[in-house]
């Protein structure tokens, strides 16, 4: 299935470094929420993580994700995204997560380089609201 | 079980009107994620929502709900909090939609008093994230 596009009124939401709200469901079938950086880029959301946590556990079992970005100058304004976890990759050196720093302004000691990944979702579905 | 009692250090965020980014999950198991105003209060939150919405089905076949707010000021300090919604009120005359329009001092027309309801979360467990 082809990504689903995002609205043209909404995109600079996801070319800005915002914070994704990431909703995960956890193996006991509840939901957790948890505030995330990504990348969105040919048409595909790419977060970094590690294997280390539970949110890893939660998208290994269950794919299906939901993610809600808030526009940080308006808080009426937003985006919120249906996909699925169409790949995880290790993120040798963590280059990739080093990556997101420099996107997001904020380096950061790197501890955790041999656990690292690279989660990608593939959009399905947006919803907006204009302020 | 009591509620959970949130850290001091992340209190505030509850106490001002900040944005809660909303998961439950749906009917076939998948997350959804939405923004939703709230009132932490006597050990619990509240949300206003109508029943006419997939929320509203989300959550009346499963209550465990999470969400996380971040805040406004320094997005590396946030809250992220898992509960059950353990009541679902009517709220007749959309009195306390009222109530947190003036919380969020954003009035709103409203037109669906007859269907907006109540939806109490009561806290399990809080993680926090400090800048």
């Amino acid at each position: 299935m082809a990504p689903a596009t995002p609205p043209d009124s909404h995109a600079d939401l996801l070319e800005r470094p915002t914070f994704a709200h990431l909703a995960t469901v956890r193996p006991d079938g509840a939901p957790q929420s948890n505030v995330m950086w990504f990348e969105y880029e040919d048409g595909v959301f790419r977060f970094t993580h590690t294997s280390a946590r539970q949110k890893y556990r939660n998208i290994k079992q269950e794919p299906r994700v939901a993610f809600s970005i808030l526009d940080p100058d308006e808080p009426y304004r937003f985006i919120e995204v249906r996909g699925t976890v169409t790949d995880i990759q290790p993120d040798p050196g963590a280059a990739y997560y080093q990556h997101l720093q420099e996107r997001y302004d904020k380096p950061l000691p790197i501890k955790d380089a041999d656990v690292r990944v690279i989660v990608t979702v593939t959009p399905e579905h947006y919803a907006t609201k204009d302020a």
